[in-house]
Parts: C-alpha cells; sequence; structure tokens
C-alpha cells in the first residue's frame, strides 16, 4: 500500500451557517488525531492553519511530548506526535507530501452528510488503496465541515458514517472510526 | 434489540505501572462519549467517578450545554448529553440500569490489551446484543485501562481493537471505533 496521510483542517471550513470560517486549534484534536493516525500506520498527519500563531502553538504541544516533559512521562504519545506536524494550508500539506513521495496525493474528502456528490463507500475505497500506487490524502473538517471548495476538489468523497438520524460524532471520534474502517481489521477481528 | 449503555469508569483504572487509581475527569471525554453514544443509539451513558466534587463538576457541564449558554449555542449537543449521568461506581451504574430496565445488564469490559480471559470479537458481540433481552453495560477505562477486576467481573471482555504494533488510541478513539464495530453499519456502507 502506497502512503496514506491526514489532515485536520481548520480553514476553510464551515460555521452553523454554512459561512466559511476559520476554526481555532483545539489541543486534544492534536494528539487525538496524531494517535489515530500512527496507530492505523498512516505515514504522517498535518495539523492545517492558516493561522501563524496557531502553528507556533502546535510546534509547542509537539515539542513538549516529543522533547520536554511529556516525552519522559509518556513516550508512546511522543510516537504519535512524531508524525504530526503544522502546515498552512492543505496546498501546503500536498506539496509536503508530493516532495516526500515524488507524486501528487489523492485527496479524500470526509463529510458527515452527502454533499450531493457521488460518495464513495469505504470497502470501494480499501479496495482503491490497496492497489493505487499514488499516496493518499484524507482530509477531516472541524467546525460543522469542510467548506465546498475542499469538498470539490476532492478525488473521492467518502460516505457519511452515520447517514441518517442523529449524528453529532466529534471530529475525534469520525476520525478514529474512518481510519478504523479502512485500515482496521474489521468486526470479525 | 435490547437497552444498550456506555460508561466511562475513572476508578478503578490503571496506572502506567498498573497500580490501581482514580482518574480524573476530563471535560472533553464528557461531550465525546455522549456524543458517541447518543449517534449510535445508545440509552445512557454514565460517566463513573468516586469522587463528589467530580461529579459535581460533571454535572456543571451538562447543565452548561443542556440549559445554559451551551444549549442555546449548540443545542445538539444538549441531546446528546441528555443521556448522561454522573455515578459513583460501577455498582451504581448497574443498580440504575436495573431499575429503569427491570433486568441485571450485562457488563462488558473493553482493553487494549489481551487480559488472559477468552475473548469475543465484535462479530460475535453483535449476534449477541441482537439477539439477548438483556440490557448491556459497556465499560471503558480511562488512565491506563480498566483495573483487572473490572475484567474478572465482566461477562464479556471484547477483543483489543489493534491486538499488534503500536497501539495508543484515545479512550474517545476507542470509543467511536467499538460502537461503530458494534452498532455501525460497516465497511461496506
Amino acid at each position: 500500500m502506497a502512503s496514506v496521510y491526514s489532515a485536520l483542517i481548520h480553514y476553510p471550513v464551515r460555521d452553523r451557517e454554512g459561512t466559511i470560517v476559520t476554526s481555532a486549534v483545539t489541543n486534544v484534536d492534536v494528539h487525538d488525531l496524531a494517535r489515530s493516525s500512527r496507530t492505523y500506520g498512516l505515514a504522517g498527519y498535518y495539523v492545517v492553519t492558516p493561522i501563524a500563531a496557531q502553528r507556533v502553538l502546535v510546534g509547542r504541544i509537539l515539542d513538549h511530548w516529543r522533547n520536554g516533559a511529556g516525552a519522559r512521562r509518556t513516550p508512546e504519545r511522543g510516537v504519535a506526535l512524531s508524525i504530526c506536524e503544522a502546515v498552512a494550508s492543505i496546498d501546503a500539506a500536498c506539496a509536503a507530501i508530493t516532495e516526500r513521495e515524488g507524486k501528487e496525493p489523492r485527496l479524500i474528502a470526509t463529510s458527515a452528510r452527502s454533499e450531493g456528490r457521488p460518495i464513495v463507500t469505504y470497502e470501494q475505497e480499501r479496495a482503491t488503496l490497496a492497489t493505487t500506487d499514488l499516496p493518499t490524502l484524507i482530509v477531516f473538517g472541524t467546525g460543522h465541515g469542510l467548506h465546498e471548495s475542499v469538498i470539490k476538489r476532492a478525488s473521492v468523497v467518502l460516505a457519511p458514517i452515520r447517514p441518517t438520524g442523529y449524528n453529532h460524532l466529534s471530529v475525534r471520534a469520525a476520525t478514529a472510526i474512518t481510519l478504523d474502517r479502512l485500515f482496521g481489521d474489521g468486526p470479525s477481528d
């Protein structure tokens, strides 16, 4: 399998009314998505925010767990955060992957809604991931989800995790479930 | 299907050395597990801590999202937290379920390790859940996992999500994946 990367997007995302906004970085998201990404064997995890001060904040969190008191107390967390990096945009994440892998990544978008685009099931995407020789970047939205400009540019939009009924999963939960469905051993395990 | 409940255990859990400890309640765990539990149709979610002051704290968090400023800003979060309650012990959670359902619940333990007990696959537990007329309580550990006394008293110990290799999922991620494997529509969706 070619390398797979995840990214947590703080811009461009939607607010409650669907307006494009920049959301704030949440400390626990930095950890949780790094831990899930590393557990499922991803090659990297990008925290995407255009706000330079927030990227500095992410750098401090990473330093605490990789080199500081956190690394001494909980070394396995440093292992997870070793694959994490803050970048300014989805384009910057794609460029970093292209430089590392020598090929531009496929972009997979995720959404809690049907986005008016053909959606791909987890089973279909598992099959693609098993055979493609391109790297893949899976993007997750904060706030009320990825802005439509991200949905539109993606190669693939994954099916909503819970297509009907009440669905208010946190991005931490949604990321974990998505990675488990794509890379886990499944319910028979 | 009979009613299913979740519980997040802050005592008795293990610390890094395996010693029995009481962990502190984390704000985001209250939300995230309520949101995952409600999304997958569970009947209730218990935050279990023997520390009275921590149960008061949980009560304040619940009040903020059910009745306070949070309810006005994000009403769907109040829906999730409406199924949440803080209780002093696993026994208290079991007693509350027994009173509500008229039958004692089956207790399902979860662990990131193989616990030296026969483990049950998610597929096997899905089959049991589909046919049992008993309520079920699924317990998740904070810290370094449920103390062995909880593992020993459980009817069932679920298989580790990632039985081999690096595994450092947060309890928020592990709960989401467990509920998706037991109650989700699976990778074909």
